[in-house]
């Protein structure tokens, strides 16, 4: 069977922090329902790519205090499937370990790796596109991107440049751009070579390693101290100890913008990064005067472009707001210009000092 | 002893629509602690009269369905010192129940009347006030209102212009005006013939007694069909079904401007009436940019002139907005233009209408 080769590895220790109040630190966004649908976000992200995955090849790799809400929320997952961390490092080393620990189970696998805060709406698109990903790193030694044709000159994500076609749908990487600027983004836009990076990658296991092997070695030396550990009893002894050690640094910067191995498969799967309170909006059903409420009653009145989310038992009136954000999550409510979003760090921070940690 | 015939009348039977969502149905704005002091505005009042007159003669007439609140906020009180209505009706109706009440219990009682979510901060002058009141209408027939002396041309109070003068801020009542309009307020305000009426009223039972008798004897007429039952237990069952036939009617428009024996005691107490979000905003502590923020934690940014209030455990960030009013109660929040707050009403009918009283 193909698919005993497919695993799956989910990136869920996130904090959420411009989702912030809605998405709490104890309670990130990636165990939210946003849409009402039943569903967290990671809970979708899982049952997405459970129809073309076995459960028991999917890892969820997470912070050690999300422990309890991934095992809550996915109960499929066995205990091992559940890789923790110790402390927050960022992308690189979280692909490496969990490369590291599949390896040892299967020394053949292709693997997906996806946030778990994305939402894709055409998702037969979607999954045909993995696996046909699949089938084309399982033997070329070439790391896969999904690419997404932007339809707005969208500045909060990064591009992706093509070069030569290799298939349908399939290209060459020629660069990778982070968030433009709103002109460059215009004539990225333009170009039509410029697609948006989903941030979902496929590869299969021994060309990831080889490529960390490469671009990484001061994390690579650090991951083989434990090479006898992965899939064993000891493992994470071995990650509480010597993950704290590992370099601070993204997939993105770390191994993707620097490998000359890497093709981009353009899609189209109704996908988009819920990563701001703007892209929410935008994705959210709208009422007449373009405002978007999700969850609660409300009555709003002279009100205009507004997203407004406050808990389902609660009422809000409104009169007089153009284009403000408003969200309640327990003990926080949120009032600011959509524009203005930028802040909330600078909100949460500015909370974290003056009142602590309860309301973060 | 004086004070033996010193009565006291607390009209506290209102539902302070005016101040949703802070000020609900199931607990009105004289039962709420608005300033944080540790007493509520009923509290309040009852404190301040109980300095000059005995706790068993002081009275608090109120809705039926507030019953427990009173008992709860006021153990002074014995069960028949609260004076239940079994329906809304308006001042009128009330005070001439409370009359005949306290005329079973002390023909020659000297009674003071006020509601119960004013504002006085000035106690000392207002209670010599209330006690030259006493005397002066004591054995004069006369009825005295207590008035203040405007300091802006305030169109949310009625306005009582004075005319010859009896004493020391002693003046007869010339003529009523309801709350004018801001140029006629102006005018009031430059002539210096115009006061703010307090609706703090003071007279003795039999002048209150005969005025009603004169100037609504219809009222009189039903209420003297139980000239027996008062101050007995006989009497919540004749008012239970009486009551409810009673005019809605108000005692200034019944009685105050149409008696001839009407005078004024001028005073400046630091009176309020907490009536709108406005008085409640100008009444309160401002920081550098002119917000107040009540009970709650806060964080604001770019923010002017705004009443804030939520309740003591929550934080509010709130991000650029000028001259809003955000209030939040249990399970409303309500967002609007200050200036806009005589909509209020609307918003509640609205509420009422959609979703049903639980909001309301």
């Amino acid at each position: 069977m193909a698919n005993t080769n497919s695993y799956c590895v989910i990136m869920g220790g996130g904090i959420g922090s411009r989702f912030w109040p809605i998405s709490r630190k104890t309670l990130p966004k990636q165990f939210l329902d946003f849409f009402g649908t039943g569903r967290s976000l990671l809970q979708q992200t899982f049952d997405r790519f459970n129809k073309i995955i076995p459960a028991e090849n999917i890892f969820v790799v997470t912070n050690d205090m999300y422990a309890g809400l991934v095992a809550d929320q996915l109960p499929e997952l066995s205990e091992n499937q559940i890789l923790l961390e110790p402390t927050r490092r960022n992308t690189a080393p979280c692909i490496a370990w969990a490369s590291y620990h599949i390896k040892a189970l299967n020394p053949n696998a292709n693997i997906v790796v996806a946030p778990s805060d994305h939402l894709i709406l055409r998702e037969e698109e979607f999954l045909i596109a993995v696996e046909n990903g699949f089938n084309f790193v399982a033997d070329s030694g070439n790391m896969l991107t999904l690419g997404i044709k932007p339809n707005r000159p969208e500045t909060g994500y990064g591009y992706i440049q093509i070069d030569g076609q290799i298939d349908d749908n399939l290209y060459k990487v020629k660069t990778f751009t982070e968030k433009p600027e709103l002109e460059i983004a215009k004539l990225f836009l333009e170009s039509g070579e410029f697609y948006w990076n989903s941030g979902i990658f496929i590869w299969n296991v021994n060309t990831i390693l080889a490529a960390f092997e490469k671009l990484l070695p001061e994390l690579v030396e650090k991951l083989q101290v434990g090479h006898h550990v992965y899939g064993t009893d000891k493992e994470k002894e071995f990650i509480n100890h010597y993950f704290p050690e590992f370099p601070n640094i993204s997939i993105d910067i770390g191994i993707i913008e620097k490998a000359d191995n890497v093709y981009v498969a353009l899609g189209d799967f109704g996908w988009a990064d819920l990563g701001t309170w703007s892209s929410l909006y935008d994705l959210s059903e709208k009422d007449e005067n373009q405002n978007v409420v999700l969850r609660c009653e409300s009555l709003l009145y002279d009100c205009k472009e507004n997203v407004i989310t406050l808990p389902q038992d609660k009422l809000v009136v409104i009169q007089g707001l153009e284009g403000y954000l408003v969200a309640e999550s327990d003990n926080v409510l949120l009032i600011c210009k959509k524009e203005e979003e930028h802040a909330i760090r600078k909100f949460v921070n500015d909370t974290q000092l003056r009142l602590g940690g309860n309301y973060i």
